[in-house]
């Protein structure tokens, strides 16, 4: 298949698979019904990689695919030499970069400020054993940004990669670049992505969070982490790690990431004073964004919209300030009664993001954290700086995406995404939820999960996964699944709202194969094969239910969908045979026996 | 406290609670911080329960409760005996009813028409032992429904009950059930009921269905289910029990329910003839309708609206028609190339429902069965005609409630609901999910949840849950509570949106108790206590942090609510203070140490 026949709607159509070879189940070694293919572009080394689901009736359904090489069985991973770094020669054909020596990594930058009897890594043989490698910046300070290429008119080997990816053409990626209304998330020093696009026009997009805690966790569960995130859905992931390895960890994540990596620098900032608000400076913050930049991560969320006069709008809020970022920079901003670092020293802040192509995050610090809090004054003044930084970005070329809520409910949630295209010139919005309640915490991913979809149907580009442990404690393996399906399916469902081309056409798969009883099919469409197949096993595991017309909820008798094929069966296909035969077969039907059921397949 | 209080909006305040003595957590055992109470209407016999949760800072907060006596340490409840019926006086005073022998109770009401050697019930002790009791009905086929009385102008003890729940006035309890907009379901047959209110004005309900089916599960497991889903916050239950002891089951479900149940006749109708549909006639349902409005069962789906020239409107579709009882009637229509029975003999059936005041539930026979489905010919027409039977049912004082779909995307939805509120009069709208996707089998519970609080908030008064095991297999016990769960965030995320009178004050309860660290608190006000307790001890399992400043997820450092309280110690806590006190008091800030963050409390 080329490139070109890829950018008509094609989640339908066959693609040739280079490997189209059994996989197996990540879970449980048993050999299911897809295969990982790939669509190849133009050059031999632009293939996007798709998720080829093989139907029973000899049809074959493409499904946009984020969980990397690992699903691949003719790719050898080891996550101790992490992934090959597919857009290298890419990145180095521009010419416009040079590798460095880079800033030396410090004791500090892995929260080992101070020697102490609990001194040194946990893990010591933890640090990155991979190939060593030198970080690369813009030549000259030059921004080598997505965005300074697509203003210029040029068509990347990334966009070319998500127009595949996508079904789209390349210039309707590269004019949603250029406008700001898309960013392509890819640091030059990631060169391991498979290049994804976050924008309005596009699938909707959804993010995993991960990362160790001060009180739990280590790196080796954090990669994990990743790649089981990313096998379920998860477009990018942000690597929230405080504590111990902060530095370690990440390089770990981002070696074996094929997902864009973000990050809130802030954290690990105040790592370095010990946590002591007051105490961080522009320098030791620029310092920290330049490390993580020379390893790749792919976007920052920066709090520099968290102004000194905002702080006083959050005294009479219910729950104040929610945001980990937020909190501290107005922590910072009272100790020393001035205006934000980050915003004042902005402009230089985006030199060194467009140097790296690190997409911004505009963190929203103040967003609202209880129904009570939505909509709030403190909220909409940050927005409208938000608004005012997305200008200062764009004119260093620097891709710019906003933050938002948070907890709103759902007579709310349309305000947001309007007041926050009008103000950020429709820069991509990438939503936290939003939460529609606060009285359920152990079910936040579904209290968010439907503002989610509601503000994904209106216009949000990206969301931010909520697991069940939000407000509660840090996700395990099972949350973090959750949280992701939970997400795919509000992305899923807003992408059938607003129309997506070819969007539908993986739901009519889906409901073809329940109508006609195909269950293993049913199950290899799904979401989450491994759970439908469980679930349906629970109560009738024999191989003859996986055919039979029914199942256990209705049983036999009571089978809509066997009726219905009955019904049809006897009168014709199509309306017009079931209106000119219903007369004349209804006499058949009755001598035929009537049954609107089978017997039980026992 | 006094009826008339607690017509206020009044879930913040407290209530006089008969019994306020510690009671045991139905799972663990484990004492928790709430109690159910009583608010007292004007005369003895009217008691509203409500759920008191106690806060560690000395307030409580009232909850709408839908678990029954089984919850009131002080009542002793058998289910071999059945529940105290409290409406009895209520009912016997109004002096319209009769007793009267009955129909006889026939070996095939429980599925048992041919003598076979697996004859007979399946577990023959399991005949419902509690005090025998005859059927009552309207004196000389009077309509003794609700509606009415609320047209007569009168408030019943009924009304006065549920006004008292929903905080608002008897009249506008009856005013909502006179014009049809509401509907107060409430057999003459089954007094066991704590009556509640179903219309757009009012806190928004939620269905749970049990059911055996021909495949699985016993009486005593569907008993058991109808507790435990009331426990969690169903208001109503459908009992959708097929295959044998379907009398039975229904008897004990209804002498043990605390909340109003539903069914659909013809499911046991169709049991009766073996499963032949086109044996199906107008005596068999008729004589099922009686059996079953003679037990107490207080509402009735009826797919009158499945009629003959729809059937083919339906043949194009991706899933046919997906209704149970909708592809039944479909195969009867076309068996026989007649009319329905159900709509030709509606007025009879009319009659009947209003003689035991049997809420009708107009069936969605061709609601959609998939996105491709939704608002099609097949649907609308049916609906068209659910709104000319509603006009019927109200001619005899038949309390009406208009069931709906299905599938939906979600910009389909609203159109459903505006449709449905304009062609039925405002009847209550009571819809099943809908389902914003259909690609994610074992997690419809959310694809429909998300469906379920947009409908909900844009007017629908009443939502059918829908469990992970959908389109899978029969819900047991954990999916039943998922399932419950997740629609009352729906519920709730509705009631929040319609600006619900005091539906806010739960959200506000919670997120100060989240604010202040009061976990216990948290746990208690949350919509399921024990796995919320359950997520956070998973990480911070000891006492200590049950007090702690923090939680697991982002560590004692980046507590952001911790640092926000902070920053209001430090500056005082409403806005004017922050701002005048904000530069006198940076100084003090710093020179306290300017920690934001307490050390671990270990």
């Amino acid at each position: 298949m080329t490139n070109k026949d890829a950018r008509t709607p094609a989640s339908m159509q066959d693609v040739t698979s280079d490997n189209a070879v059994d996989v197996d189940d990540v879970e449980g070694g048993r050999s299911i019904g897809w295969h990982k293919g790939y669509v190849e572009g133009d050059r031999p080394d632009l293939r996007v990689p798709v998720r080829q689901v093989h139907l029973t009736n000899g049809r074959s359904v493409t499904l946009y695919d984020t969980s990397g090489p690992y699903t691949d069985p003719l790719v050898e991973t080891d996550v101790r030499r992490g992934l090959l770094p597919l857009r290298e020669n890419w990145i180095i054909s521009r010419g416009d970069t040079e590798e460095y020596a880079g800033r030396p990594v410090r004791p500090e930058d892995d929260g080992i400020k101070h020697t102490s009897p609990r001194g040194g890594l946990r893990n010591l043989d933890a640090v990155f054993p991979g190939r060593p490698r030198l970080p690369r910046r813009g030549r000259d300070g030059k921004a080598v940004t997505q965005l300074a290429y697509a203003r210029r008119g040029e068509i990347t080997p990334e966009m070319e990669f998500v127009a595949i990816r996508e079904n789209v053409s390349p210039e309707v990626v590269r004019e949603e670049i250029a406008a700001g209304r898309a960013v392509l998330p890819a640091n030059v020093n990631h060169p391991e992505i498979e290049p994804m696009i976050i924008g309005k026009r596009f699938l909707v997009k959804v993010n995993a969070n991960i990362g160790n805690s001060a009180v739990t966790s280590s790196i080796e569960e954090e990669v994990e982490k990743m790649t089981w995130a990313t096998r379920w859905g998860a477009d990018t992931v942000m690597d929230l790690s405080t504590g111990r390895n902060i530095h370690t960890t990440r390089e770990w994540v981002l070696r074996n990431s094929p997902v864009p990596i973000g990050t809130v620098p802030l954290y690990q900032a105040l790592e370095k004073v010990d946590g002591r608000a007051e105490e961080l400076t522009w320098d030791i913050y620029k310092d920290t964004v330049i490390e993580q930049a020379e390893q790749g991560v792919d976007y920052m969320t920066v709090h520099a919209g968290v102004r000194l006069p905002y702080v006083p709008l959050t005294a009479n809020r219910k729950t104040g300030i929610v945001s980990r970022g937020g909190s501290i920079m107005a922590a910072w901003c009272l100790a020393h009664h001035k205006e934000s670092f980050l915003y004042e020293n902005f402009e230089e802040l985006c030199e060194i993001l467009a140097a790296y192509d690190v997409t911004y995050s505009l963190g929203d610090g103040l967003r609202p954290g209880s129904i009570a809090d939505a909509n709030d004054e403190a909220q909409f003044a940050e927005l409208r700086t938000l608004g005012e930084l997305n200008r200062i970005a764009k004119r260093f070329h620097v891709q710019t995406m906003i933050e938002g809520p948070g907890h709103v409910p759902m007579h709310k949630i349309k305000e947001n995404i309007d007041l926050q295209q009008e103000i950020c010139d429709e820069a991509p919005f990438y939503t936290l939820g939003p939460l529609t309640t606060d009285v359920a915490p152990a079910y936040d991913h579904i209290t968010s999960g439907i503002g989610a979809a509601m503000i994904a149907w209106w216009g949000t580009a990206m969301l931010c996964y909520v697991t069940p442990k939000e407000h509660l404690g840090l996700p395990n393996r099972d949350d973090v699944k959750t949280g992701v399906i939970t997400y795919k399916i509000a992305a899923h469902a807003a992408d059938l709202a607003k129309g997506h081309p070819g969007a539908q056409e993986w739901d009519d798969a889906l409901s073809d194969a329940r109508f006609e009883f195909r269950w293993e099919d049913q199950f290899n469409l799904a979401l989450d094969p491994d759970t439908a197949r469980e679930f349906h096993d629970e109560t009738l595991p024999a191989e003859p239910a996986k055919t039979a017309h029914f199942c256990s909820m209705c049983g036999p008798k009571f089978c809509s969908m066997k009726i219905s094929q009955d019904i049809r069966r006897a009168h014709g296909g199509s309306r017009t045979e079931i209106e000119e035969g219903m007369a004349q077969k209804s006499k058949e039907f009755a001598e035929g026996g009537n049954r609107v059921y089978l017997p039980l397949a026992t």
